[in-house]
């Protein structure tokens, strides 16, 4: 990459992150739409489907199963914030599916409040932009690798979402989600759990969450579209059950990514 | 740079531009005291001054003035917000000395006010980091090349300074600047101006600062490391003059550099 790329030195760009089997995107349609949307709200071309595709295609030849990111920024370009109008760049890495992740699935994983507050910045919300100090900054906060996630609070003190994950609660067999539009990114399996809850008449809200509610939880989860679904089995040392909601969309989630890739 | 660098990844790291004289950074001292505050806010190695200075000398070789830009980003790494404890990255690049620069010094420049608001981050606010979406979606506001500069203001309308520079008012011969403890670029170019108002007796006030202030104020002027001080002519399209203080100040600013460089 070129060290005048525009998403090096201003972090002009989006990204996305999932698993790509023999070469083919899991929920493509559904990662393609997030990136081209995330796109078009920071006034970048997105790559053509087709495009990314036959990249994604190129760099898995000889993987089953693979992580796959891309990252599309604005350009190469002069010196300066303002847009020259170059050709986005485009770049497709590949890396190995996490070795935790199945075992976090079953037994879940022990999570942590940040201290750092996620600010409020309505122009950035949702995007899965290439801005993620304040991610990195929230997972530098620990080092213990018993803790799987840390969860962060806005400056409301509203619960957002882990570092790299989304949240959801469960309260009386109904499901939350905090709305993402003052920050956080909104996930493609944030998504896909929303759609299957009301497929299968959980009701599930995407409002304000608090830390009180997260704490009263009957249950809670993180998901991404790398390890899907991680039931919560500790909230800042506090023990959680992995119960049976959280159970039930996993089967839900695994189903239809069974269906899609047979 | 490497496409793993978490510097593209995530905007993992921080910057400084400047002029530099013959292979020599003016105002050194300052410029990487910022740039190791700065890495040790995010907590990222500073490089050696001595090993970015004999790399400011080799990549400035041929030029006798040249802006030099210094990206040091917390590493290249594998996948995930966490840091692996890497070695910095360091990027040094030179671009020509803008055209535009000597006769806004003298005239003015046009500035407007953007729409985009700042967001509040304490534990990012005053640091040149690579997180720079918002000063892009700024610039992005307008596409007039008679504008060269946009007011940035906080989600609470205080204004914080431009895109790419620090902001001072001058009102009834004193002086206020923008505080930057909650969002903004703390530049070495605005310590200078504080500093040189306290030597020449000019009141100066580092506090809150409205809009309304702005369009009240008998000057205002614009700085970085690689203008200087611009005056503002008009804001949002309201003439404003070039005044006395702000001259005065051009001047101390001038003898400095000079007497560094002599």
């Amino acid at each position: 990459v070129s060290a005048t790329d525009r998403g090096l030195a201003y972090g002009d760009g989006v990204f996305r992150t999932f698993i790509a089997h023999h070469g083919v995107a899991q929920h493509w349609s559904m990662q393609y739409a997030k990136l081209a949307a995330d796109c078009t709200r920071l006034g970048i071309t997105a790559p053509a489907a087709s495009t990314l595709e036959a990249e994604i295609r190129q760099v898995c030849t000889s993987e089953p199963e693979c992580v796959v990111k891309i990252v599309v920024t604005s350009a190469e370009a002069e010196r300066g914030y303002r847009r020259g109008g170059g050709v986005p760049t485009r770049i497709i890495m590949t890396a190995a599916v996490p070795k935790h992740a199945a075992e976090y699935r079953q037994s879940g994983v022990r999570v942590r409040t940040c201290h750092l507050r996620l600010a409020h910045q309505p122009a950035l919300a949702g995007i899965k932009h290439l801005n993620r100090l304040e991610n990195v900054l929230a997972r530098a906060e620990w080092d213990d690798a018993q803790i799987a996630e840390g969860i962060l609070l806005d400056a409301d003190e509203h619960a957002i979402g882990g570092t790299m994950t989304n949240l959801f609660v469960v309260t009386q067999n109904r499901l939350a989600t905090p709305h993402l539009d003052r920050c956080g990114v909104a996930g493609v399996t944030r998504d896909r759990i929303i759609a299957a809850a009301t497929r299968n008449d959980i009701a599930c809200e995407v409002r304000a969450v608090t830390m009180k509610e997260l704490r009263r939880a009957d249950e809670l989860f993180l998901v991404n579209s790398v390890v899907g679904i991680w039931p919560v089995q500790s909230l800042d040392g506090n023990p959680m059950p992995v119960g049976p909601v959280t159970k039930r969309l996993q089967r839900c989630l695994d189903e239809e990514t069974d269906a899609q890739v047979a």
